[in-house]
């Protein structure tokens, strides 16, 4: 099937890389940013346009846009090409978005990864969630994931909303735990990378034990005094003292929970 | 070098089996709690007590309990012992608190990981930071330090709060975030270990990448649509929604200083 691929961010980028090297035919890349656009066409060895007028007849669009671009676009190219199957790649949209924008044969294609520019990533590791408005056209996305990925689930939007704000907290959130760790050690003149076997091994624990039982440190036990130190320690940065604040007792908070 | 060791939780568990596969003489374990103590002493080979009039005689006694237990523990046995090297293992304690027990050798020994008893940790890789009251004993704790770990550093009480304290946001917040993102899919019928393929890389990530530079995701664009519909879907858990606000904020804070 001839694929247009809509959006040259981070996830369009290494979906399309993925796709390609599995023998797929992308056939053109429309991102709105010229640099963009070109640039990933050259590494799919595609056409590419910044005109939405510009993009060709395919049997699916692939789009991987902001959200907020999403709904716009899909009705645009929905209105031209009105028998192809549309498919967009976001956690947090439910499938509704493309029907909405009156796709008659649409999908969702979700790869639960975190994507950054300057990483390659191993794509049949990526999980992959789909969903789509028929039978037949998830059979479809459903063979079209299990092509770069050997993680193919299908879930419905109602379902994928919890997924994606899951993928938020063990993502984002951790990843952010790591950044403000960075900064405070960077102000002490520590280097950030001794804490690499400890980031590996909180990761690798919780293959094994459950997060509740993986947990350690002195918010489990709400160690006040230890607490106090710390909170001291970040008395010259309100919003992240608060913010260990706010960890700690939901730490607790939970243990508690969990014990109970 | 005779050791004993004061304590028989996680810390003083994976340490204990670490220093006596390098080759280390444990003498005796020294724990309140009968269970732990004999568990521990079984699978060191050694005597184990559970009343610190019977300590024994050593060279060191490195002392792995609670911080609130650490300054009573040490000057009943710097009493009676007063020429043994007095060790601590505690992130969060200044050297000071074993000269104030008042120890004149002495010294902390700090491997920054996460301990769980169900799982075992190859301490090789494990960053151990060492300190002492003079530089004889600092050789000595750096002689054993790298017999069991191939990371050692030698850091200022000053400087490890600070390490300490990065710690606890690598490792304990990293963890509730797993922890909260697991009891959310739990709710809703989905299985954590979907998540593992996105721990995985969010961890590797900062192998190769800055954590500010590695960040995606709604919160670093600040993209309000995600972010509100994700806090609707947390309405009926108020702490969580409050700290799902405030990590967003704080990502969104830290990413305009980085570019800035």
């Amino acid at each position: 099937m001839r694929l247009v691929l809509v959006g040259a961010g981070n996830l369009a980028t290494h979906l399309g890389l993925a796709l390609v090297r599995s023998g797929h035919e992308v056939v053109q890349v429309y991102s709105r940013t010229e640099n963009s656009a070109r640039t990933l066409a050259v590494r799919l060895n595609c056409p590419w346009t910044t005109d939405l007028q510009d993009v060709v007849c395919a049997g699916m669009y692939l789009i991987a846009v902001k959200d907020t671009a999403l709904q716009d676009l899909a009705s645009t190219l929905v209105h031209r090409y009105s028998d192809a199957l549309f498919v967009h790649t976001a956690g947090s949209m439910p499938l509704q978005a493309l029907s909405d924008a009156g796709a008659r044969h649409c999908g969702v294609f979700y790869p639960m990864q975190t994507f950054s520019r300057a990483r390659s990533v191993d794509f049949s590791t990526v999980p992959v969630f789909v969903e789509a408005s028929s039978p037949d056209d998830e059979a479809i996305l459903d063979t079209l994931a299990r092509s770069v990925s050997k993680r193919v689930y299908r879930l419905s939007s109602e379902e994928r909303r919890y997924l994606h704000l899951g993928a938020v907290f063990v993502c984002n959130f951790t990843n952010h735990c790591y950044a403000r760790a960075a900064r405070l050690l960077e102000k002490h003149g520590l280097p950030f990378d001794v804490m690499l076997p400890l980031i590996d091994e909180t990761a690798s624990k919780v293959h094994e034990l459950t997060p509740a039982q993986a947990q350690t440190g002195p918010a489990v036990r709400y160690d006040t005094n230890v607490i106090g130190k710390h909170l001291e320690l970040l008395a010259d940065d309100v919003p992240v003292a608060e913010l260990y604040r706010m960890m700690s007792e939901d730490i607790h908070r939970l243990a508690e929970k969990e014990q109970g």
